[in-house]
């Protein structure tokens, strides 16, 4: 019987791919208008080259865009990017039917918690802009979705693996190390995949698996 | 003849202190929703003392508000502060007056310029989100407004000290090193003061006074 249902973040509660597009295209345009003297299109490229490779954490992505496009340091060049990319990224929004669809299962009494992958801090950020960070029971943030995070989940949560779900996008992260310990895994995807227990376009498919597990 | 007029961003453009003062008070509210226990009005008082004691730019503290009041760090409740209080700082809106005058003062010749202390990023960042940022011919920002400062401005404008105009709300860092220098002060204030060359309520009264300047 499944008692709690653990859900990642990013594509799953929210379209974090098409953000981060959107604010990073937004953050070139804002740049070029304040005298980045560079065409849009490649300079995106060129910033995707930048986030490959020192990780999307690293706090100087612009910076490291001036070097690499040859250009001295500009104070207002990297505040016009700063400014345009925290704008689209502030205004996060979840899949419509996230929000009723956690709320409908909290109230059927799942334990409902985030598990998710990158920096606590970063991730607390992205739940209370889309306006869920009330909603959750537990919250797990880990550096790496390894069989010994959701191991030390089961731990925290006092269940067995059979007791819990887990809902995401990512095959890697989401669904093979946590489907290794026994967990009921759901992946996300529009893409037919045979891995994950079950597959599902958006999150209001959720309850009607559940029910038709629990009358198995 | 006055060829340039340099203006101070903070409480001179926009009213900075109140925008603060909201922003912090944001703050605290959303972390006691999120979970702080503790009471609003002391806590203000707790996070003021914290930001005199480490500076406005120390990035971390809402991690030593917690350390002060004895608790764990919380990344939910860091987090909560940390968005109410970019969302209050990013709407920073300047004072009605501000925009018209400095381009009606733009049209008739002059060259308008930025003279303000802080992190050129930060202060850059403001002006961006005050839609200022393409009004001006020229920003320098300095870590200090000292008379070296000044000076290091008419050099780079290629200015005679009375050819200059200074703008803005503090008497020791836009007024007295400017005026020892000889360049002409304008004190913004509400308050009566011995300091300036003269003394205006409100950015809208500057063309009056130039004018009278350019008449004697």
């Amino acid at each position: 019987l499944i008692k709690a249902i653990l859900f990642d973040i990013d594509n799953t509660l929210f379209p974090s791919g098409e953000f981060a597009e959107l604010a990073r295209r937004n953050a070139i345009n804002a740049m070029i208008e304040a005298g980045l003297d560079a065409d849009a299109t490649e300079t995106y490229a060129k910033l995707k080259k930048i986030i490959k490779k020192y990780g999307p954490n690293y706090p100087k992505h612009f910076n490291a865009l001036l070097r690499e496009l040859s250009m001295r340091n500009d104070p207002k060049i990297i505040a016009a990017g700063i400014v345009a990319y925290h704008q689209a990224k502030a205004s996060i929004f979840p899949y419509p039917d996230v929000p009723k669809t956690i709320i409908q299962l909290r109230e059927k009494g799942y334990r409902i918690c985030v598990a998710s992958e990158g920096r606590a801090l970063k991730q607390w950020d992205k739940l209370i802009r889309l306006g869920l960070h009330n909603i959750f029971h537990d919250v797990f943030v880990t550096s790496r979705k390894s069989e010994k995070f959701y191991r030390s989940v089961l731990t925290k949560l006092k269940l067995k693996p059979q007791e819990i779900m887990m809902v995401g996008d990512s095959i890697e992260k989401d669904i093979r190390p946590a489907r290794k310990l026994g967990i009921t895994t759901v992946l996300v995807s529009s893409h037919p995949s045979k891995e994950g227990d079950y597959r599902i376009n958006k999150i209001s498919e959720l309850p009607a698996i559940i029910e038709r597990l629990e009358n198995d």
